[in-house]
C-alpha cells in the first residue's frame, strides 16, 4: 500500500492533517455554527420548483457570471450596491480564495489578528501566500493602535478582518476598520459571515465600500439564511476587485442548481431570516447565563458564544460530548466554542454544562 | 472610477482577461464541447426527488467527504475501484487545482503538450506553479519518445497528459502514457473529460492505476452525462492520491444539492449516456463530410472535431457566426473546432461552412 509520505507532495503539506470538525452523529451538533433551523416547507417548495426548472437544461454550462444571483445578493445587501459591485462562490472560503490568489500569493503576504477564523492560514497556504499571525489583545479584543502598529511592522499585501470574530463573538468597532483602511499598504478583507446576528447599533463594514476601492466585505448564506448545505458566499467591493477576482476565478465554478437555489433562498429572506432573533436570544441566554454561574464569556454578535472552561478544554469538549453535547474546541487553551441554536438545544448544553 | 490596474493585483495578472468562450445567444452553439441533449424528462424527475430531499436539511453543512458519491463514481468507472480511489469537485478544474496545489504550486513546475486544454496552464498559474510548455507532434500527434524526451529536459513535478485531447480531439496510445508513467519524476496526471467518445479499442488510462500510485485519471460529467450545469469533476487514483487532496480542498466544497444531484444522474446513466453513441454519429459525420470536402481533420476520439480552414481562423469563426453557427477559435493559427450534437446541428453546420 501506498502512503501519503511516499508520493511527492509539496514538503509545507507533510505531516498535515485535513481541515475540519469531526462530523459526528451526536444529538446536540452546537459545533460547526450551522443555523439549527431546518428550512421551512414554504421554502422548501420554492427552493424545489426553482431548480427543477434548471434540470432540463443541465446540459448547458451555467452562467458563468452569475448576474442573476449578484443582482440578487446585492439587492439583498442594499448600501446602494449592484451587481458588479457583488461576487458570489461555493462559500466564503472559496471567494477567499479567489482573493488571495488575485491579491496576494507567492511573493506576498496576508496577515490576520488570532484567534480569528482558521482557514484563513489555511487558505494562504494553499495559494502560496506568506501568513503573519498578528494578534488581538489577551482580552480578544482588538484596538485601532494595536491593528496599525501590526499592520505598520509588516506590510501585508493582505489584511483579514473578522467581524463578528469567530471564535471569540465580537464585532470590531468601525473605527477599527477605519484605521486599517488608512494604514494597509494593499487589500482590506472584512470577513461578515455572522453579521446578520450582531448586536443593535454594530454597523456593517459595507458603509465604508464607497471611496475604499481595496476595501472588500464577505458573506455567506450558511449561517443567517440556513443554507450551510447549499454553499453560497459572496462578496460586496469595488467592481474593480470583482474584475480582479474574475481573472482567477474557476470558469463556470457556480452550478446552475447552486445559482437557482441560491435565488429562490434570497427571495423568500423573510421566511429564513425569521430564525436570526430566535437564535440571538439564545445567544443571549447561554451569555447571560453563564455570566450569572460565573464563567467568563465572551462579548457575542455572532450564533456562538465562547466561553472559558479553565484548564484542559479537550478534556471539558470530551465530558460534553459524552452527555451528548458537540461543541467546537478550536484549539485556544481554556476556552470552547458553543453554537446557539434552539431553545432545547440551549437546555441541553446549559444542563450538560452543570 | 476605480479601475482594475489601479488596484494592487498580482503583476502576473496585469493585462489578463478572464477565461472563457463568449456566451453569446446563437442557434447553434457548438463552442463548449457541451452535449446537446437535454436531461431526459424521467431523469429531470429523478434529479428533482432525489434534491428536493435535500432542501429540508440544507441548514446543516453537506457531507465534507461526498462518500455516497465518491462510491457511485468509482461504481461507474469499474476496474475494481472504491470510494477510497475517488474524489470529487466543482468541475474537473477544480479537481485539477487541486492537484496542483498538492504536488506543484510555488518552487514547482507543471508540464503539459500543446496544443492542448488551455485551462492546464492558466491553473498552474492560479496556483502559483511555474507552466512548461512542451509540445506535440505538428500533425498534433505525440510519441513516447517525444513525450519521454521533453520530460527527461524538464523534470517537471507534474504532467498533464490530456486523452482524448482537447482542442485536438485525438485519443493517446497507451504506449504514451506509459512510457510517461515510466519517465516522469512526479506526478502524471490524465485528463480524460471526453473518454466516453473514444473509438472502439482506445483504453482508458485507468487501466494503468494498479501499481502506479503517481498517476492520476481526471474525468468530468459534464460532457458525455450532459451534466455541464451540474458541475461535476472527479479523479480516479491510488487511495494515498485522495488523501493528499484532501489537505488542500476547501471543506464542504461539494454542495448537498450537488451530491444529490450528481448521485441521480450516475443512477440513471444508462438514460443519459445513451446520447454518447448519438454524438459519436454526429462526430465521425463531419470528420468524414469534411475530409469527402477536402478540408484537413484531426481523428477524434471526442465530441468535438478540429478542422482546418487555413489562413485567418477568426476570420472564418465570425463568418460561420454571421450564418448563426458558434464554433470555437482555440488560438490555433488556420484551425477551428467544433461540438458534435444533435443531427440537425450538423446540418447546420456543414451547410453554414460551406
Amino acid at each position: 500500500m501506498t502512503t501519503l509520505d511516499q508520493l511527492p507532495i509539496r514538503d509545507d503539506l507533510r505531516g498535515r492533517t485535513p481541515y475540519g470538525a469531526p462530523q459526528l452523529d451526536v444529538a446536540v451538533r452546537l459545533n460547526t455554527n450551522e443555523n439549527s433551523y431546518p428550512v421551512p416547507d414554504a421554502v422548501v417548495e420554492a427552493i424545489a420548483k426553482a431548480v427543477q426548472a434548471e434540470l432540463r437544461d443541465l446540459n448547458r454550462y451555467p452562467d458563468r457570471d452569475a448576474v442573476a444571483l449578484r443582482t440578487d445578493l446585492a439587492g439583498y445587501l442594499g448600501h446602494g450596491l449592484t451587481a458588479a459591485h457583488v461576487w458570489a462562490a461555493n462559500g466564503s472560503n472559496e471567494v477567499q480564495q479567489q482573493l488571495l490568489q488575485a491579491f496576494a500569493g507567492p511573493g506576498r503576504s496576508a496577515l490576520g489578528f488570532g484567534p480569528s477564523y482558521s482557514m484563513h492560514p489555511l487558505l494562504a497556504a494553499g495559494t502560496g501566500t506568506r501568513w503573519i499571525g498578528a494578534l488581538r489583545d489577551p482580552d480578544f479584543g482588538l484596538t485601532p493602535e494595536s491593528a496599525v502598529e501590526q499592520i505598520d511592522r509588516h506590510a501585508p499585501d493582505l489584511v483579514f478582518l473578522c467581524s463578528p470574530n469567530n471564535p471569540t463573538g465580537t464585532a470590531l468597532d468601525p473605527s477599527v476598520v477605519e484605521a486599517v483602511l488608512a494604514s494597509a499598504p494593499g487589500m482590506v478583507v472584512v470577513d461578515e459571515a455572522y453579521a446578520e446576528f450582531a448586536r443593535p447599533g454594530t454597523p456593517s463594514a459595507l458603509a465604508a465600500l464607497p471611496g475604499h476601492p481595496r476595501l472588500v466585505v464577505t458573506r455567506t448564506m450558511s449561517k443567517a439564511f440556513g443554507f450551510a448545505g447549499g454553499r453560497l458566499g459572496y462578496l460586496a467591493a469595488d467592481p474593480a476587485v470583482v474584475d480582479a477576482v474574475q481573472l482567477v476565478r474557476l470558469p463556470y465554478h457556480l452550478s446552475a442548481l447552486t445559482q437557482a437555489a441560491a435565488r429562490a433562498a434570497l427571495a423568500h429572506r423573510a421566511a429564513l431570516l425569521v430564525t436570526v432573533d430566535a437564535i440571538k436570544e439564545q445567544r443571549d441566554r447561554i451569555v447571560t447565563t453563564l455570566r450569572s454561574r460565573g464563567v467568563r464569556v465572551a462579548d457575542s454578535d455572532a450564533n456562538f458564544v465562547l466561553f472559558e472552561v479553565g484548564g484542559d478544554q479537550h478534556a471539558a469538549w470530551q465530558r460534553l460530548l459524552d452527555r451528548g453535547v458537540l461543541v467546537r474546541d478550536v484549539g485556544l487553551a481554556g476556552w470552547l466554542r458553543v453554537t446557539a441554536g434552539t431553545e432545547s438545544e440551549t437546555d441541553a448544553f446549559l444542563g450538560a454544562l452543570q
